[in-house]
């Protein structure tokens, strides 16, 4: 059966887009959802759905919304992809850059893209609400004189012609998704144990002295490396702390064991989920 | 004379409050900056100008980039506010809610307050760049039927009337802001040694199992808590892993100590500021 994957945005969207990729080779179909919240909601009605949801971003950081969402709901983290995010100026075929008098994006993308943009004045700069959609609008209404700024997915779902690519000023902007899904479609689609050398766990811990390096100290004991850790405040909670970390291993057993060692220190403990991590060079 | 503090949106907004909050007592002058990176241009044009910047909110989570900003800027810490982020609606005194057709705010504003905004069909949402502003213009404009989502000092600075207050649906919204200060002006601003009982650090680690462990457990030997830890992956440097932590301690003399035993331990230690830790309830 083909597989059905959620994602944020519409059609041709960075997460359309990160979703094919990592699903590459195999027809996937994506399913648009208007925000997080939406998407975590559809992946709890539908056990058959899969999702992907953006984690971190290096420009914009840890979306920290997202780790919520995660541990609050049921879905397991099946896999990761990272992913450069590489803006175009796309634009319907037959025109030329200097017809151009208004480019729609996303704000972000347009401010992504500024240093670009400054080299057009002539080009009025109108806010979306995101930038595959402002590929899409310019297509359907055949607008002439508008261009939008997108990822080349977009524009080539859209039959928009790519008048410049890499506009982005800082190229160092990647993102990271997580692959989702039902804890029993996860236990279906997860690698098996000899290929896992990643898993996401989430922590609370008591606001006393030394607890952190505790845990971190029976892991390093464990030769478990930590590839990410953030803490967060728990409001109304100010004895406490939670913690979401990114665990990398060499060997499935040993993680499993570590897991076991650093549970009693922990108020809270919760597997996100357990994978293959991803190689892409960023 | 009297203190000049830079903030990020127009007067009223909440770094204006928060500014106006930490510097309860004293007259200040606020100085407006459209964006977080002009602040900190503002800030290095001008060493006796203060700023204010939002570093993480509760719900939005860190702000990444303004870490950057910090670690790459010159300017130091001197001090810390946390502020609950409450909206009001606002509109011109005399109107009724009942009468209002559009209410005017940033978009993280409304979406803040849907719940609340849901119960009048009649008001159209419009995006404006941020909150304050959209107080200034109905105020300017006096615009009748129009209302702003915005914070209450805003409001008042206005002359708009508060028609309803706390109307965002999730009250655990806080902001964390720092205090920034150029250096030479940050040595005679800062608190005692005595009274400094929390600063901010960053540094970078060799990507090897247990490097994290290592240094907190050191940080734990000198009786260093730790508020806040925060990895972000270096682009380009992938064997390598920086971290922002805020440490918290009882002892001053103690903490130099530890910073300079952790210091070999790591490639690059940038202490960001030494300050009074924000004690306020949150």
């Amino acid at each position: 059966m083909k597989k059905r994957v959620t994602i944020q945005g519409v059609a041709g969207c960075y997460h359309d887009a990160a979703a094919r990729g990592y699903f590459s080779g195999e027809d996937i179909d994506t399913i648009e959802c208007d925000s997080f919240p939406a998407l975590m909601d559809a992946l709890s009605l539908d056990a058959s759905l899969l999702g992907i949801m953006a984690i971190e971003n290096t420009i914009a950081g840890a979306l920290l919304q997202n780790h919520e969402l995660l541990r609050m709901g049921h879905a397991l983290i099946i896999g990761e992809y990272k992913m450069r995010i590489s803006h175009s100026l796309a634009a319907l075929p037959g025109q030329d850059i200097d017809e151009l008098t208004e480019v729609n994006s996303h704000p972000m993308a347009l401010r992504q893209c500024e240093q670009f943009l400054l080299r057009y004045p002539a080009m009025k700069r109108i806010e979306k609400f995101d930038t595959a959609g402002a590929a899409r609008e310019i297509a359907e209404n055949k607008l002439t004189g508008h261009a939008a700024v997108c990822g080349e997915y977009a524009a080539r779902l859209y039959g928009l012609n790519v008048l410049a690519s890499g506009i982005e000023t800082n190229k160092r902007n990647f993102t990271r998704f997580l692959i989702l899904a039902d804890p029993l479609v996860a236990a279906d689609l997860k690698p098996g144990e000899k290929d896992i050398d990643k898993s996401s766990i989430v922590f609370t811990l008591p606001h006393s002295k030394g607890a952190l390096s505790k845990v971190l100290t029976i892991l390093s004991f464990y030769d478990i490396n930590l590839s990410k850790i953030q803490s967060m405040p728990i409001i109304g909670r100010e004895w406490e702390y939670r913690f979401y970390a990114d665990l990398t291993f060499d060997s499935y057993v040993r993680y499993c064991q570590a897991i076991e060692a650093v549970r009693p220190l922990t108020n809270e403990l919760r597997v996100l989920g357990e994978y293959v991590e991803c190689k892409n060079e960023i």
